[in-house]
């Protein structure tokens, strides 16, 4: 027969999985993926090593974990602003959503889109730029339903603006520019690339 | 003293290193990095593993050699189509050359670009990026200038260009889809990113 845990001994172990699962947030917020080891989680949480292996695995197991509810924030954070306006104001709240927080945390932003991770955080990772585009996605094709947007690919204009976003926020390219030009240059680009010149759209019809 | 090779010990040695070379290149092409191993080097090449290792260190050795050799005909071959022309010519050529020769070779084009590598392969592939980006952003800054394209910042164009060819063609987003759809809407999205409407260009100021 299996072991009953009691209600107070499952909250205890809950809330020592949570401190576990927080202390390597911000430890992967400040150093990424490769700086983060179990023996600095455990510090971090204030627990012993061998606790951390009791609630996960090993760090793929935690930082799966951690990967699925961090990635599920800016998802959120991303839908929460693509729901209403047209088409160009959902596209640029997307990019300015997710490109400031990226900046704010940008060894976070980093390891969440282009760090090299295990292959099953790697999943994780996926279905978070998977959502990121659908955004974007749901965005043209309601544009291009308007007549807002030129006729377009949504999907493939979606997973370009992912890549472009991610390429110049984390990726190899990065420069780290201070975010108060990044922002609204990706936006315009971003704007551009789906086929609505922001220039035009701001001073009523006067070509840029 | 050192030991010194007759020429036609090093001319033999030499047409062995580069047969090796081309072996790799071809598993490359057929597997991926992923796939590729000293063993089956050394097979397709018709050597001893042995030899494989007289002539490289590692697997790591080997790809650097192999992928340099490699980013630098991808880089030839975009550079030859974007020193003439206005900026939405070059922009179109480069997007065109470079995106029909990774879909010929797409497992090519997602080891040289994407596919997990060694460190010191990855540095190989960061100079690849960045020459792709350096054309992009020669033919912004030239269609700046010219005023065919509006004021931008062609670095952060640029990135975010080999961002986007990169994620629909060999990112995670990508899709497989038809070489014949993909090019022509990669280019589209590329001119419109950069402030140049297509749309606009081919039909005499008339709007899509």
């Amino acid at each position: 027969m299996a072991y009953r845990r009691t209600p107070a001994v499952q909250q205890r172990l809950d809330a020592q999985r949570d401190a576990i699962a927080s202390a390597a947030v911000a430890l992967l917020t400040e150093h990424g993926y490769q700086g983060l080891s179990i023996a600095a989680v455990a510090e971090r949480a204030g627990v012993a090593t061998g606790t951390v292996y009791r609630h996960f695995t090993d760090k793929s197991d935690l930082m799966v974990r951690v990967f699925r509810e961090q990635c599920g924030r800016e998802v959120d954070a991303v839908n929460a602003v693509a729901t209403t306006g047209t088409a160009a104001e959902r596209i640029a709240r997307v990019i300015e959503t997710f490109a400031s927080r990226a900046l704010r945390k940008p060894a976070l932003a980093y390891a969440l889109l282009a760090e090299p991770v295990d292959a099953a955080v790697d999943a994780e990772r996926l279905l978070f730029r998977r959502a990121f585009a659908a955004a974007f996605a749901d965005a043209i094709r309601l544009g291009v339903t308007t007549g807002e947007l030129p006729p377009q690919n949504p999907g493939l204009v979606a997973a370009a603006l992912v890549g472009a976003v991610g390429e110049v926020l984390t990726g190899p390219l990065s420069v780290g520019e201070a975010a108060a030009t990044t922002i609204p240059d990706l936006v315009t680009l971003g704007l551009r690339a789906a086929g609505c010149d922001p220039a035009l759209d701001r001073h009523e019809g006067v070509p840029s």
